[in-house]
């Protein structure tokens, strides 16, 4: 089973790997670039059978996989 | 219009972030975790009407959100 989590950090907060990105970008040629914003995606390998695997992952999340003062995670679960 | 880019590394390539990652949540009492695996989500807002977006978001990839070498993209553009 697998789970993928999506850490971003939350409207508001500034996100200077992204503006670096973005410049870079315009600098570039890309020129139609208006924003960019970086965040994570964190692919799990689950055993098979856990029964509550979406809760279990939800407190991996909160408790080390994000911050929760500045980033939101997003959940996807799906059976190998 | 928005793209979002997914990048992880290609399979076989060594993961030391999300090997770091699995052994902690292991310590934590996360026994049913077999492995972990971290990528990029990027997200790209863009000026509306570029016909040629997904083509451009290509090169992008391409050219600096990416290491061919070592990971792979995957894109998705949306109308916003």
């Amino acid at each position: 089973m697998n789970a993928k989590v999506v850490v971003s950090l939350k409207d508001g907060i500034l996100d200077p790997e992204g503006q670096a990105v973005a410049s870079a970008l315009g600098r570039m040629g890309f020129d139609e670039v208006k924003d960019v914003r970086i965040g994570k995606v964190i692919e799990i390998e689950l055993e098979d059978g856990i029964a509550d695997a979406e809760v279990r992952v939800k407190q991996m999340c909160e408790q080390i996989l994000s911050n929760p003062v500045i980033e939101k995670f997003h959940i996807q679960t799906e059976q190998s």
